[in-house]
């Protein structure tokens, strides 16, 4: 044994495979140079030598030599010893040591990273679904063996890595679907496939904001629109409802965005009439203001048919209508969509290609395949019939389980109902004992924009049997109770 | 028959099932309200009187009635016939027909959205791949079996809806790979998992850089990351580059952003040595300025193991490791990710939220266990080989089909190689000659920011078999023999 190098670094390995080994090698030679222990013009010993030092093959040195040369860590010439080269000492932190932890937690942040930390909307479903967690579709009614078929159709196409991010077939089909049964009207060449319907609010959302302009929100409304608007430096304000929906009678601001749930309101579940329609679209035309219309989970219309989408009526071109896959069918379909006007799609595709933002296109392939087949519409029929069955038993169960303390109007659709608690009660704390039980709610003052004007429950129905229902139910009346009680 | 209506409104139906004929019907009166054919007032005949009018059941009437009332069309009041509610008169438009098309192309749009439009970098793989498509894996050589047991197991996981933007067994596979494999340093809840690497990209950019800010980026350099710095309204400066990489010396302006591919060149090909990456550090933490480490091809490196990572050697916490699943795996995985500091976790997290990016739960899933079965790095292990043959074998190919006239520095890893053309030539022309004869290049001078000092071909050679290698190759001499002979 040469043993050059003892005594400056570690000789000692555990025996592995030729290519750990050299991997160690590397390591050990490559930490000795940063820390300055093998100094700049310090001369290697042979490779024969540092073969027998390390006890390894001349084979599995030669390509530690090469490496380090190629990297620049030492200087290597025909028949003589490698050198190391002009390498600053620097100390090496280990894995679990995060570098200059203090300094990295106060690097400058831009003005929309730091609007970004200011506001939150913490409602996702995460983790384990409850009863009676909102949004969520019933995975266990869903027909997994026609899209599996999709799905793995799709995945074999040798044409799904080349599919854009808007697909012309899933446009297509979309569309006509959209027009069918939700009477939009719009070419599909205007249909923008996103990751989400979150990510086609944040992008409308970014297209028309700049800081400080004026946006609107519903309030009680949904908090994610809110975040996203107030990420773009938006003054945002929360408009009160009346029974139509938004207040607009003596309001004088001209806002440039407004975001409203006009098929099913969201959280109260309120249909916005024509008249109301008519008005708000009159608004907007005169204010300039733009419209996004968050069609959330409108497919499932309990009594008659869907209404159709306020897209549909609008003639100065000014309504963005945004839906989502994930309600519809299943919570981890990541798919949702917007049209816009004619005059941005452009301006859309250019920002799914710079954000990166493109749906996989054997998901594309997939959706298209399974809406054009007339399963899309065949799923929503059986679950609208389904849902509407647990409308109607959660409905029961709570007023026998919570009688006058909840008040419910069932909604017309969708997946999740509101019930309101009497004035003077507190539903974060309700919410709160709720969870302990095991029960998922929202509390209606978190969706305020600006002051809660009521309290109340809002509670998803769809993705749960009758059993965990009733379960649910009487688990809510007791908590009311005891919550009652405490106070 | 009453005939109430007719005069009024198309009483004539195509016989269809009970829901569609109710559709049709409420079209009809929806339209005759909205256009004012049927006035604010109006009595419609009773629900016997339409029913004989449409020819349909009452049945079916009833149900159309209710819809027009709750949407607010008509007022029903018990044992009277509906009236026209106060209604605004409003033209209809057809579905293809864009509303006011001039309008919407000319609606206000941010400084964002104004930035996005002026800036743009072509060069995405659409379409059906042809040879030299850069950036592509071969999509022949993937072990789609065991890829595929992976994803069904995780979308049957009950979970996998519930599963955060980044999933822990995700995180820590991925981390002990990258840890082993390149040499980062840091802990797995520092990585944030993105819709694609061009995706982080943006994130971090849009994270760091306000408007005005000064952002550096290789010239020749990627394309992507200089659209997603210009989004953010950052003036971009394409830096040149010596042999060494970005060159550095006598540059005294301080970026606030560096953008960088230190282990592979985007596009020479080219390896940064360790002392211009001290360098590089140095610069960066004196000028308070973060780097994004674009790692995006490096799992495959042909000579040796493959370089370690400059994030695993930055001590200042400055470094943003980038990488992506797109090039190892699948182009159609869209899933990309990026190692940020500890102290901007949170932020990461709350932005994946409010745009809505979150990979599906199901794909985190699958490539959780993919990674940790092993089976990421004996792809890996296997492709290296692979492309190991097709960079020499295009790189002979070309040498024997067009001699002198291209000038190639075999890259020492990664998926594509730059062949250089004489001074003088216009690699734009030579570019678009060859997709004409079927042959996708793209031109190296389209890679500067700023004044393009040299003209190549940036060529992928990763999807391709010899057969394909050889008859691209020879296409390639020919058309620049046609194409000089041009000039």
């Amino acid at each position: 044994m040469s043993n050059l190098l003892s005594g400056t670094i570690d000789l000692k390995f555990v025996p592995q495979d030729g290519g750990r080994l050299a991997r160690q090698i590397y390591d050990r030679l490559r930490t000795a140079i940063l820390s300055g222990a093998l100094p700049r013009g310090y001369r290697l010993p042979s490779s024969r030598g540092l073969a027998e030092d390390f006890g390894v093959s001349r084979n599995t040195v030669s390509t530690v030599i090469d490496q380090l040369a190629v990297e620049g860590y030492i200087v290597v010439a025909r028949g003589r010893r490698p050198v190391v080269a002009a390498v600053e000492k620097m100390q090496l932190v280990s894995a679990d040591q995060s570098p200059d932890h203090e300094r990295s937690g106060f690097m400058r942040v831009s003005r929309w990273a730091r609007q970004v930390s200011r506001s939150d909307w913490h409602f996702a479903n995460e983790g384990s679904p409850r009863p009676f967690a909102p949004g969520l579709a019933d995975a266990r009614e869903f027909p997994h063996e026609v899209w599996g078929r999709c799905l793995r159709r799709a995945a074999r196409s040798r044409h799904a890595a080349g599919i854009k991010a808007n697909h012309p077939a899933l446009r297509a089909a979309l569309l006509s679907h959209l027009v069918e049964h939700r009477g939009v009207k719009a070419d599909a060449r205007r249909l923008i496939i996103t990751s989400s319907a979150q990510a086609a609010i944040e992008l409308i959302s970014r297209v028309l904001l700049n800081e400080g302009d004026l946006a609107w929100i519903e309030s009680p409304g949904y908090g994610g629109a809110r975040v996203a608007l107030e990420a773009t430096g938006a003054r945002v304000r929360g408009i009160p409802l009346d029974r139509s929906g938004l207040r607009l009678a003596g309001r004088t601001e001209r806002p440039r965005l407004i975001f409203c749930t006009p098929s099913h309101q969201y959280p109260t579940g309120r249909l916005m009439p024509i008249k109301r329609r008519q008005e708000l679209l009159a608004f907007a035309a005169e204010a300039g203001a733009a419209i996004i219309e968050d069609d959330y989970d409108s497919e499932f219309h309990f009594d008659g048919r869907p209404v159709v989408a306020l897209q549909g009526i609008d003639t100065a071109g000014n309504v963005f209508y945004v839906g989502t896959f994930s309600k519809p069918m299943l919570p981890d379909i990541r798919v949702g969509y917007a049209i816009v006007p004619d005059g941005l799609v452009e301006t859309f595709e250019r920002m799914q290609r710079h954000t990166g933002q493109k749906v996989m296109g054997a998901m594309q392939l997939a959706l298209a395949e399974f809406i054009g087949d007339g399963d899309f519409a065949a799923h929503i029929r059986r679950m609208t019939r389904i849902y509407r069955g647990r409308r109607d038993r959660l409905t029961h169960a709570l007023a026998s389980a919570a009688g006058s303390r909840l008040a419910i109007t069932p909604p017309a659709g969708g997946m999740q109902l509101l019930a309101r608690l009497e004035p003077g009660s507190d539903d974060c704390r309700l919410v709160a004992d709720l969870a302990k039980v095991g029960v998922t709610a929202r509390p209606l003052s978190r969706h305020f924009t600006g002051k809660a004007a009521e309290h109340g429950l809002f509670l998803g129905f769809a993705a749960w049997n009758e059993t965990e229902i009733d379960a649910g139910a009487e688990l809510i009346g007791k908590t009311i109770a005891t919550n009652l009680r405490g106070r």
